[in-house]
């Protein structure tokens, strides 16, 4: 069984007007207009399909496709939410390829043990409204509506996540997991150069890095770059330079999938000639395993003291992010690997580098997800692209998983 | 003989109206309003005073206390414009100082062998107009008049340097170097911490520091922070880290009075979870010894052209500025050291870090300067400050050392 491509290529199409840039790609801010939109055109995508819509109190869209049995269901889906200047793909792709899985058993006239249940979270990007992906998080209770409803914009207009759900008119009813789920399978773009380089068709992602973001706040003394002796200097520039510089030998010493990155610096002055009095740098370190992860926060954090001591600098550490690495379902993992094989597919599992509300639904219910590659990597931007032959077998191997699933 | 600091101290306060900031300090940029005010303060002084007042074509005034012999005269002086917010003394001092030992003479009815001149150049912070110094460097013929008229203010008033000294009534007859100069000396603040440091009342200037200032822009690729594995990146940001670490060890390796600074840093995009696709970075490095500042440029550029490499960022090296360091007279300085020693002073030889107008006026004549001790090292700024004896005693070392010269 296959889905049908050219359907599901022209959805994506459609949804890709809204909001579409001049140039190619799109702006769907969470709540915004363009928001309402394309959820509209979801809404009336699931009612032809004949799915039962539920909207639940954060704003999440179900639709459920009924089966024969009173069990809990099996969820597909995603986000149709962008960053400002997003792809057509990003979120997208997981919610049209979930509608087009229906589709096709519409089509074939399958009947299914289990509910299938189409989702599509609220603000997965986290652009217009903080805290990200929590459409998912609120459902698997692992943040509070009533927090999730206060959050206020951050485009300047002081409204609230609850008013902007109000007036789009996608403040639901249905108590936030109140949908009994069995298991979850999220279809994404992979937003990484990985499958390409290594000419794959699928990654079978089976857990999903730990994030830490700190922030090194540095004050030392702005001083002139000619009349001011080395010795007498208060670098903070070069304090933050060398965190810098050691955050890519810190990721050689923990190993394994560790990454490092400093993103993110300011100086003050910031001027040629004059030695900066004050520093701003950030660091994002990620890793699967939580163990190497922390052992990189410690070995960073002794390192920056232990710098900063040493040019007369004063150092404030902040955390701003710390999420725990997500270890997803080896079950589910497995049969995704057996439809990819099934259909002949090239695959390899991996981590995902990135957040998905699939990390969220991992606490509820087994979990995994379904990688297909992006050209260059490139994410989060007008010009990410997945070919048309990569969508189709992704597609199919999410229709092949959530169809061996949806049975038992 | 000693100068009257009652009067000094009063006309640097005099001075220090004109421009004056409400929290302290004052902004008076070269052919404003303010410097116009306070050009027609000193003129009214120097006639006072019984000088000969002469504009150059430049803007320069001179005020010539004729001597008995038509000899090359001494000259003193520096300058009355300052950056914004700047402070009291930078410049205001030794014109102030200058024309304070004219009255000396005056008040003791000393004539001279060789006329005394007092100076006040134009434009040596060259905040306004570009480049800085502008009036000594044009006095002493290493700059053309004409490319100096154009210079547009950096205001964006879009008028030029020769319409501003038009304007303010400053656009002299005098050609630019025709008066005969046997020396130059010129009293200055410190602008850096070591007199103070080194319980020190005067500083005696044998040199002016080489500057070369270096921009490299570097060609990276911007990346996912969390998507994109160590060894697929091109951390434009990393390379412009390792770079500005590389300069304290630059610094060291130099060894001498080698100074190095990196001030200024951008990365682009500069997003916290992006692997920074460009990054741009400056390193101003000063020495005294210009075949170690050329070492220094040359261990710069092939540890960031390697640096680059080995990560295939792209590099582009910029010189943006280089001045050859400048030495002063050795017998000048022998005069200041001899005037300090007879007055019972502390000092020591030392570089300046900093440009002034004696290092453009050591090419037509033999050239030394005076420091006095900067509170802190700091200026530039509203709180730049010199204790009242310190300004006394290095007002009377300038006194004893034009008086021993002008004899001669």
């Amino acid at each position: 069984m296959h889905i049908n491509i050219k359907r599901l290529q022209s959805r994506i199409s459609e949804m890709g007007k809204i909001g579409a840039l001049k140039g190619g790609g799109v702006t769907r801010l969470s709540l915004s207009n363009e928001d309402k939109a394309a959820r509209d055109l979801l809404k009336k995508w699931m009612i032809q399909a004949g799915l039962e819509v539920k909207i639940d109190q954060i704003g999440n869209m179900f639709g459920l496709r009924k089966g024969k049995n009173d069990l809990p269901g099996i969820m597909t889906g995603s986000h149709l939410d962008t960053v400002g200047e997003g792809g057509l793909y990003d979120g997208s792709l997981g919610v049209l390829a979930g509608l087009e899985l229906i589709e096709t058993l519409n089509d074939k006239g399958i009947e299914t043990e289990r509910s299938v249940i189409l989702a599509n979270f609220t603000n997965e990007e986290g652009v217009r409204f903080t805290p990200d992906m929590v459409g998912s998080c609120v459902f698997s209770g692992q943040y509070k509506l009533k927090e999730a409803y206060q959050a206020i914009s951050m485009d300047g207009s002081k409204t609230s996540l609850e008013s902007e759900l109000h007036r789009i008119g996608y403040k639901g009813e249905l108590h936030c997991g109140d949908l009994q789920v069995a298991a979850f399978i999220e279809l994404h773009i992979e937003q990484g150069p990985v499958l390409e380089m290594e000419k794959l068709d699928i990654g079978v992602v089976e857990n999903l890095q730990g994030i830490s973001w700190t922030a090194f706040d540095l004050k030392g003394e702005s001083n002139h770059a000619g009349t001011t002796p080395m010795a007498l200097r208060k670098d903070a520039g070069l304090v933050a330079m060398k965190i810098g510089a050691y955050v890519k030998t810190l990721v050689n010493e923990i190993g394994g999938n560790q990454v490092g990155t400093v993103g993110k610096i300011e100086f003050g002055p910031n001027l040629i000639n004059v030695v900066p009095g004050s520093a701003k740098i950030t660091v994002d370190l990620r890793n699967t395993d939580n163990a190497r992860l922390t052992l990189a926060e410690e070995k960073l954090l002794r390192f920056a003291e232990k710098t900063a001591a040493a040019e007369g600098v004063e150092i404030l550490m902040e955390r701003l992010v710390r999420f725990n690495p997500v270890i997803f379902d080896d079950g589910i993992c497995q049969w995704i690997e057996q439809a990819a094989q099934q259909i002949g597919l090239s695959q390899k599992r991996m981590y995902s580098g990135a957040g998905h509300d699939a990390q969220m639904l991992a606490k509820v219910c087994p979990t995994a997800m379904i990688f297909v590659p992006s050209e260059k990597g490139i994410s989060h931007n007008p010009k990410e692209f997945t070919p048309i032959d990569k969508i189709e077998t992704g597609a199919n191997v999410l229709l092949t998983t959530v169809l061996a699933l949806v049975q038992k």
